[in-house]
């Protein structure tokens, strides 16, 4: 074991050499895929079949959703405020919680988790309407037929990289007469592919970074800068005007 | 001088032992105020006269501004999508930026180069005109009779903290017929107590992190997750509906 | 029930009035210090005790901790990057996530919930015991007679700020044989004047973001740009170069 | 023109449609790759060549740096204070600064003003030398010939992608006698693909994202919580311990 405060198995440094998992970035470079490399930077080597093409399927799937999301408004305010581009992206990848995004990895922890221990689809609805708590991965408040959802289960069956994982999403969705969404189908697959679950909002912060860069872009191209919310749009409810006591 | 990788005048730590400039951090608790501990940390000597209670002014004077605010915007966003209070916090401290407390950073910064030149208020104004730039610190879109800039300017000269840069200022504002804002009057008093205009944007920073905070709670104690902006707001007005080449 | 996007009950503005929580915001500037301000801002009302007061103490307590903190090290490093202050501040308030800062709201939590239901401290540590988790609030690394908590409890004591919140939290430490430490006494103290612990980890927010700006400040006028961790600090034990397949 | 308060003519979104600049995201999915969709995001358009491959190419040249990049270290500290993972990589993408990949926003605008307005190589060599300021995109500390950049610089060549903006880059670094590093040759090469400078950063922001979340799950799954930079490691060099005044 190493004495040293940082210890890393990612990449290596040295003069003229950068190695990513061992490899030469420059052979890299003239030989993989950008999905590819996301591939091998999280597993520690290269895809054997098609699984860096489904990666970039998944990204191209989430790179922008207009203003229709939190992290895409929180950009714009952001960048709005004189910010300089990488900390008005930043403003907006915080914004990919639990609540927006988040559900990629408590949907891949689920699945993980459920397979390893073999829990069905009944097991699981049932313990979720216990808890009364809602399965991440299911259902969605505009898109009842994800054209982007169909568009990846069916290829992720082409290529033979549906396994174990993204079946069980499939039947939990049946159980729950819900369409599977985005965030589920992308689960089923990187978890096929054997990533693990704590890397499971990185699948939509890579993609959503793009968005979040173009309404930067745009907001500070295209508007004046510090625009805010309006006072009509504000109902204040606290307390009326009053002196100090 | 010293070979360590990080150097530091701030504060030291040891077992049981944590000084602020040297000065045991229960003294300072049990004697100091807060405003008295930013001017401290920043300057590096306690202050002699009321410089700590103006600066608790100057925190009281920009907690909050309603939702009228891109940072307070950004971090109810932010908030929405479902991220740690400190996360939703930073998300709105990022659009802090140069067009959104950024001119206490930018007036400052004019009014000290500008004492220690000799320039005056009439040189400045015409440079800036010549440019055709807007001066930092002067005019405001809605707060035409700014109360906090009085209060704060009444009380700067009441206790003997205002200086050539605060008058500089003022001469400036004279000369365009416009108010001194609440950032213009900031910068002046900052300056005219020594701090660097580096620390600018920190007055600014410091009180409005109470504002961001209180409004984080309240979007995730009050309204349902993953709120964005309506479809309704938004016009689209790139290509229409195509098929790929 | 109102019908605008946004509501809130913490302040409103109009030309030239700015109310928080009702006030004027320069009544406040004249009457009240940022400790106050915080506490009307937070809870709704201004308070009748020393509550401000010990506020004040509180982010005195917590304002910087030298290099030894993971919010001051990713401040510094991203002020490094060439980001402007506001930024680079953001990136450690992040930092002041579950493990730093955090337990002030995990603390909290729990010593509200308790003392709603009336657990005792022998329940608590029999629950953590069995779960084979650490008790928020309890024990530190480096102070074993961390002078910040003692004094704060004292004065809490002396200013009947008191309360079961904190009497709880003390007689947790007594149980495990361990100190209380400053997160522990900031939560008890806080419940005690009624704070949700929702807003737990605002309290060191607050007060952290005068040490990021001063660091970020130090970094950017002392430092050449662009440090990063040095080679002989790291050890990679990934694959050794390697051709491509 | 449009009253509504946003508008952008990225990407649409309807109930199961989502059209990023007219184009259905399933049909994306089906046929392009994911630098084809970064191009067409900040273009408008689909690219007609190879645009789209070698925008792969530079994402695949910059994922990771190890350690040794203010970034990646801002990230690890994030991670460590114990932060979900989007807010983690944020932290680490706001020290993308001006000192960490701003170089390329920065020479993008060079080139491509110094293009439209005809100033050659000698002319900006000199203008800089006055100015006595460094050319960004020239030169690299560890790098001599990097082996990301001759292998850019060749496939740009290849591919009909070398236009005036990439020659004039190489033009100043024949003048300096110092090699065009990566940050001027990225540079270049967008611009040439007619990218505004304003998206320059963006190049850079989009692949660290990959390395950002990578090194935030080694430090979480590896490391203990709350790691700091070590006391050995800190020279304190304020004044030394003292009582208040």
């Amino acid at each position: 074991m190493s004495d040293t405060f940082w210890r890393t198995s990612l990449s290596s440094v040295a003069e003229n050499k950068i190695l990513i998992r061992g490899y030469r970035v420059q052979d890299l470079m003239e030989r993989s895929s950008f999905g590819d490399i996301v591939y091998l930077t999280f597993k520690g080597e290269l895809p054997k079949g098609r699984e860096g093409q489904i990666l970039e399927m998944i990204f191209i799937s989430s790179t922008d959703h207009s203003l229709l999301a939190p992290s895409i408004d929180a950009t714009r305010f952001a960048a709005s405020g004189g910010t300089p581009l990488q900390a008005a992206v930043a403003a907006g990848v915080i914004a990919l919680g639990e609540h927006h995004g988040g559900a990629i990895e408590q949907c891949s922890k689920l699945l993980q988790e459920s397979v390893a221990s073999g829990a069905t689809a009944a097991d699981i609805v049932k313990a979720f309407k216990e808890r009364k708590q809602r399965i991440p991965g299911m259902g969605h408040p505009i898109h009842t037929h994800d054209p982007r959802t169909l568009k990846l289960v069916a290829k992720a069956r082409d290529w033979n990289l549906a396994g174990p994982h993204l079946a069980l999403g499939e039947a939990i969705a049946s159980h729950l007469k819900q369409p599977l969404n985005i965030d589920g189908a992308i689960s089923g697959i990187v978890s096929d592919m054997g990533m693990p679950w704590q890397y499971g909002k990185a699948f939509f912060i890579i993609p959503r970074v793009v968005g979040l860069a173009a309404h930067a872009v745009e907001e500070v191209t295209r508007e004046r800068p510090f625009r805010a919310v309006n006072m009509k749009d504000v109902t204040y409810d606290g307390p009326a005007e009053r002196d100090l006591p």
